[in-house]
């Protein structure tokens, strides 16, 4: 269906009516000028994300309900990286006359997907027109103790540096699905080879914001020193923790968690694993340091695994392999 | 100076130097995974707004300082609208090849200014290249005492409709400026003619959140039974506030307050002054009503004026001329 059939505000109408509101402290959802929430004894965190059609993902293999579960997702995971629950989302989408009405049906129900399985409420919008392409803003508010918000400067040295998951997965799910693209422009008669490779490319399409590594800290009563999730890779994460501590870190390479099937598609593509983890990005894990103290307690900590420790910003942001010299960490710029 | 040199961290990190924060509540601002402010015994408010280069703004002839300003304000008068206060915003861009760092300085001076002209935070965003031109997201955060929040649902039949400042004019400075880009397109040394024009396109590319009204609401001890900000046209926004509210209203056009400069450029271009009052938009003027009982008080509201009354529904939401017919309110679409 065109969306100029429905109009602005028919296309708004029709996808207000799919929410539902979960939070007591969500006075107003979708259709005032702002929407209004509760006061509360606990701290506001607040994030943005734009994704760009062309930069951020590709259409030929992203399908529009994982798209916007993952847009949502990741904004989640940036109010989970300050120890804090998300609970309200607000969308803009700038939409060329490409799309019908359908597919920003199928964009909502998946970021209302998201929504559900994390407990959070879509309480506004903004949709307009685009000359090219789609465009998705999602701001995320949410909410934290205040003396439980963990930020990146916190880290101290002897702290445990700890990572829920593992990385390097979406980033060869990525590779994976160009791949395929490529095939598939040549000779739009193949089918795509992506059997054996799902934990890979679920992991690409539709990552999952770490809910329950914040919940297990929690329960186990820990509040890490410093904490960022893993969006620009594992390099280029830990570094802004360093500089914001103003710390350094040594890492070992041997553990740093790879999946088996990340692993299996570095080599079949003759690419090295352990760059997709450390510039890949796109994991949504979280990246946190705890004091040496707590030690005991990351058994704890819903799989996370201890991958190195921060030292004095003196002795370096450095990866150390099992054998050979150690090399410092370097960030990626923009990709 | 080319994005690129700087790299994404670069160009953020020299953005945000310019940064000051003014209220107490923002524990964190720019620079962590979500910005963190402080638990109020105050409601919050927000809002998302996206603009669209080709869509919202064409910068033939919109500066970018401007367009930063413009983007800001828009945001703030959602949070005035509410009858709230803007406290904290975050900025998402979507930047393409052709902007230098100079031009994304240039925006942000403006968003910065109107952030120190009205109070607000900016504590956060994204920065990501795009494939075309230039997209700006906007999400406003502000607060309001829980019991003096005003909806677009609350007007009741007899209530009077009041509108602050007057309408058109923006609508007709852009309508100026389009005029004079297209003398430019013919004859690039023509100078553009906009001298005596000045009202008319400040009221386009620099226009004002009505923070006094909101203020003068606050000192007259008035809390408006609905209100919503002028950004589609009074056609349109008045439709709104009958919508939700499930009322009627009668406006009269003598009522409606246009300014002389929009009239007299209305008539030199020989178009309706009353349809760009009407269905022109981003006046970003407060249309609110209050009870009939408050009659008196209209005057301390900031120069607002008494444009028409709330009436049933089944009398319809109609504009009605000194002489003549009454006519429908109708509003307009995507634009």
């Amino acid at each position: 269906m065109n969306i100029n059939e429905l109009g602005e505000f028919g296309l708004v109408d029709r996808l207000a009516k799919k929410i539902q509101i979960r939070n007591a402290s969500t006075l107003k959802g979708v259709g005032d000028d702002a929407a209004v929430i509760a006061a509360s004894s606990r701290c506001s965190l607040l994030s943005t994300d734009m994704l760009l059609e062309g930069i951020h993902f590709d259409l030929t293999y992203v399908p529009m309900k994982h798209l916007g579960y993952k847009a949502a997702m990741a904004s989640f995971s940036d109010v989970y990286a300050m120890n804090g629950y998300p609970q309200q989302m607000v969308v803009s989408l700038g939409i060329s006359k490409r799309f019908g009405v359908e597919h920003i049906e199928e964009l909502y129900e998946g970021m209302l997907l998201a929504c559900e399985r994390h407990g959070v409420d879509l309480v506004g919008g903004d949709t307009s027109t685009s000359l090219t392409g789609l465009t998705i803003g999602v701001s995320v508010l949410g909410e934290c103790e205040p003396d439980k918000v963990v930020y990146r400067s916190g880290a101290k040295p002897t702290d445990l540096v700890c990572l829920t998951g593992s990385l390097g997965s979406a980033y060869m799910g990525l590779l994976l699905l160009e791949r395929e693209k490529k095939v598939f422009e040549v000779n739009p008669n193949a089918a795509p080879q992506l059997t054996g490779h799902e934990q890979i490319i679920e992991k690409y399409l539709k990552p999952e914001a770490n809910r329950e590594a914040i919940l297990s800290l929690r329960e186990a009563d820990v509040v890490p020193t410093s904490m960022i999730d893993i969006s620009d890779g594992l390099a280029s994460d830990m570094l802004q923790i360093c500089k914001q501590s103003g710390v350094g870190a040594h890492i070992y390479l041997d553990k740093i968690p790879i999946a088996k099937q990340c692993m299996d598609m570095a080599e079949e593509m003759n690419f090295d694993a352990v760059t997709a983890a450390l510039n890949g990005g796109e994991d949504y894990e979280l990246l946190f340091t705890i004091p040496l103290s707590l030690h005991s307690k990351v058994k704890d900590l819903g799989g996370a695994a201890i991958i190195g420790h921060i030292v004095e910003q003196s002795k370096g942001a450095l990866l150390i392999p099992p054998n050979g010299e150690p090399v410092r960490l370097q960030a990626q710029g923009f990709r």
